[in-house]
């Protein structure tokens, strides 16, 4: 059975699930920064996902990458899955702006970190409510 | 017509294509680093391909990260499409170990590069051609 890594639900609010993955929203108000965890067990890298399995992600992915460019009005989104504290597979997506405090680097690694307050995460699941419905799936 | 973005053309030794990328590998020996760039025009974000061409790129992912985990017995492997510095769609596909330098940090923005020889361009490019075969197609 499938069972969220415990670093990663401490460090994030769960904003529901796709058909194959659940949404995370890292709890840092300093970016967008999103993650589709592919709610299978044991998986480490990309490539352990099933031909089908990947291309919902994948799936899942542009969708999610689609809403993130048309909410956020990103310069670029940064999509990556690393791994290398929490090495269940999680799928990193994040909206990078070039006025950002570390524009050009990455952001993972960065120390600095400004909790959402729980208005601002209801208010991110009422936007997110449209994407969900893209999937006929019910947020929760 | 697709053509490489000079920055990546400047940083990187071009190993030959697949049917949909080309594979670079990054002139930094201190990380086994590899660069997938999808041959198509314009493309910066992974959601902008076509379904076609992303299960294709997922599909040439898939083997070269195998191919990684075989031949450089990676502790992980750092899969990212990133392109803050350079626009033009590219995905990194980094054989990560415990004990590189900057272990658990992702090593993009990472200052310190050693190039390849020749001579140890071309041995990987040797041990690439059995990869290659595996498309039925010639590297170069």
């Amino acid at each position: 059975m499938f069972t969220l890594d415990q670093t990663l639900k401490n460090d994030t609010h769960d904003l529901g699930s796709f058909p194959l993955c659940k949404l995370l929203l890292a709890d840092n108000k300093l970016y967008p920064w999103f993650i589709l965890v592919p709610q299978r067990e044991n998986l480490t890298e990309l490539h352990q996902l099933t031909v089908e399995d990947r291309e919902q992600l994948w799936k899942e992915s542009a969708l999610l990458s689609r809403w993130l460019e048309e909410v956020y009005a990103a310069d670029k989104l940064n999509v990556a899955a690393i791994g290398n504290v929490v090495s269940q597979l999680h799928v990193h997506h994040i909206a990078r702006y070039r006025l950002d405090p570390v524009w050009p680097k990455p952001i993972w690694g960065i120390v600095e970190s400004v909790p959402y307050t729980e208005a601002e995460v209801e208010s991110i699941q009422r936007r997110l409510s449209e994407l969900f419905s893209l999937f006929n799936d019910i947020a929760g």
